[in-house]
């Protein structure tokens, strides 16, 4: 059982990382996302005001630049060469005159510098300069997107972990199937289903485990009955009443990679309308099933389950695209997307949930997580799919 | 007992901010901030790939701009005059330029606009172009910090429901207490205590609540035993042993706004020297409530801390400032921080938490949410702060 990715295969993303700066003419470089510093380094870190930058020399060491309250515990855990810090934010003497110094030390003037920001962004009070303002570079040359889609294709270990993630999540479905009752309320039903998934996890993974994010869980985010005709609900403690349409969500995090399950359910008991929109949607996800290969055009997936909803008569009911790329972030690119050209390839994990939104009487979406295989896809969820199934 | 932000203080909150951006020059904005949209509007969604944008024309109304999945959500929930949208992202045609006729249209060329960013940010594979590549103006002005800054002072209401937090949180934090034994791993107990906290919190405040956020919950965040001494620490599903010292954290989101409580405890027992620590670190906060008042700046209070930690001979141990601001995000400024020279305010509402670090043995933090009040400091959070009753 794998519960983590291998220190190697860090070192392995960042001689990668390091070869596609290189191509793209840049000697050093500096990034500030948050996620690609995970990708690239394992260091987990709550972004707070305090900036967090990882750096790379022109000698490929990678570096990385933390607050004092992040010196022990980077170098701890991150796979990094050395950790640099400053004592605190907004401080006396700002955090970036400390960045300067230390990226001036490692020779950063007068050279082509990759950067993915011109600055630490954060929306909890951080205020500071911009590097241009502060280093005379050769030349900045944006590699905004490059780690973004490094992390397209998934490896061995990480398809492992997203199909861990799968069977938690699972186990948390199946028990908010279980107390999704008519009476009982919204976080009364999700808390009680993730805390005994959770509890049943940990006992099983043991001290191996670690989250980097959320244990198991399953949630409406507010989608219950007529309500779960907004794709996009946010929790809202709402009671279960019979014969709601509800939409679900389920996942786990394992060492930080995700998985996506979620599920048109009914309170016992669905409708003539809610068992067509139901059957609508089932048959949609099967177009988007058959047409994701190696080699396909994510807009063509797109394509398809488009001319099934117009052939359906039904095209005023969907309000989003079919799926998205998931890994380290809920939501990842690319998308199953009409607008999206990038070519499908094997190792990539989709989302596939193509929904139906019908105002009034509910929402119809089932989220299943795939991999992309040789010729086609393996299913990484494995959740019942039929309507039978799926009253509670 | 107060639940939400009333219609007419999010009206209030939006009268306010047209006359700052009035006084600014501006005769229009475009506000990206997601906790800045809420605090406007009480719209809450969760950000995707997809852009969302708050924009207020020259007729002082607010509008929102979604994609077709938050449309309706937008319109049962936010308090504004028109939700105009998009397909999806990436799409045939872009978001943005489906904005820039919005804006054109509500008349946004040739005029002062005010902004907090040039365009939508986000790291879930969003890419788009920049206002000023697609929108002719007189002038774009920088409103970054105008609405952060409105946020620094709370409302009645506001702290009303930072009032409710504090009392789930500190329920969570009881039962993490009482859970909290050796030989118990780190996500069983946290799982347990919030989810038992939080059945509490529903079944008392029924249907009413809307978390806009995690209901009751509290944490170790990894700081058990040695590893306590990473100030910000991440959950590591580590065993409670006997004589560990352990860091704490508890809270609950009421309609989106947070309290922060924590606690240093000890498995059982606590050393001589664990006492020490905890002792100073005790005198610290007090030394931080005795100084935060109306009319002093932010780094006196950091100064009298950090003069305490010289007087006993242990800066060294020292690696963070002494609080921050709090409210809809879990950071905000201003912080008691050396650096930072704001004047404190009646009703600011800050986290107290100086912190002693000593590696190899534990860290040393309580942290207690406190509103400034005509002459000091209320205290919202109420847990023993004694040693004594931190045994566990």
């Amino acid at each position: 059982m794998i519960l983590s990715i291998p220190n190697y295969e860090f070192k392995e993303r960042q001689q990668k990382f390091v070869k596609k700066m290189q191509e793209k003419g840049c000697e050093a470089a500096v990034i500030y996302a948050v996620a690609d510093i995970f990708y690239l380094t394992g260091f987990h870190f709550h972004p707070t005001e305090r900036p967090i930058a990882l750096f790379v020399d022109s000698q490929a060491e990678f570096h990385l630049f933390v607050p004092a309250l992040e010196v022990e515990h980077a170098e701890e855990y991150a796979v990094i060469s050395k950790v640099y810090s400053y004592p605190e934010y907004p401080g006396i003497k700002h955090p970036m005159e400390y960045f300067k110094e230390v990226l001036i030390a490692h020779g950063f003037e007068n050279k082509a510098i990759g950067f993915d920001a011109m600055g630490y962004g954060s929306s909890m009070g951080y205020r500071g300069p911009t590097m241009d303002t502060f280093l005379q570079v050769k030349e900045f040359v944006s590699l905004k997107w490059l780690i973004e889609e490094m992390r397209y294709v998934k490896s061995a270990n990480e398809i492992e972990l997203i199909k861990e993630s799968c069977r938690w999540g699972n186990l948390a479905h199946r028990l908010l199937q279980k107390y999704s009752k008519a009476g009982a309320s919204e976080i009364e039903i999700t808390t009680r289903a993730s805390s005994e998934a959770t509890a049943a996890m940990v006992e099983t993974l043991g001290g191996g485990y670690k989250p980097h994010g959320s244990p198991a869980h399953a949630i409406f985010r507010g989608q219950i009955g007529p309500e779960s005709a907004f794709p996009h609900a946010v929790t809202q403690n709402i009671i279960l009443k019979k014969g709601d349409t509800l939409v679900t969500g389920a996942g786990a995090d394992i060492f930080g990679y995700k998985s996506e399950l979620e599920r048109t359910m009914f309170v016992e008991e669905a409708s003539a309308d809610q068992e067509k929109y139901f059957n609508y949607m089932y048959e949609a996800q099967d177009v988007a099933f058959n047409h994701i290969k190696p080699g396909v055009e994510c807009r063509e997936v797109e394509e398809a389950v488009q001319q099934y909803f117009i052939e359906q008569g039904i095209t005023q009911l969907t309000r989003h695209h079919t799926g998205h790329n998931i890994g380290i972030l809920g939501h990842e690119g690319p998308f199953l997307d009409l607008g999206d050209t990038t070519v499908i390839e094997e190792g990539m994990v989709f989302t596939v949930e193509p929904g139906i939104y019908v105002p009034g009487l509910g929402g119809f979406r089932h989220s299943d997580t795939v991999v992309v295989t040789k010729d086609g896809i393996e299913m990484l969820t494995y959740y019942p799919r039929d309507l039978a199934s799926l009253i509670c």
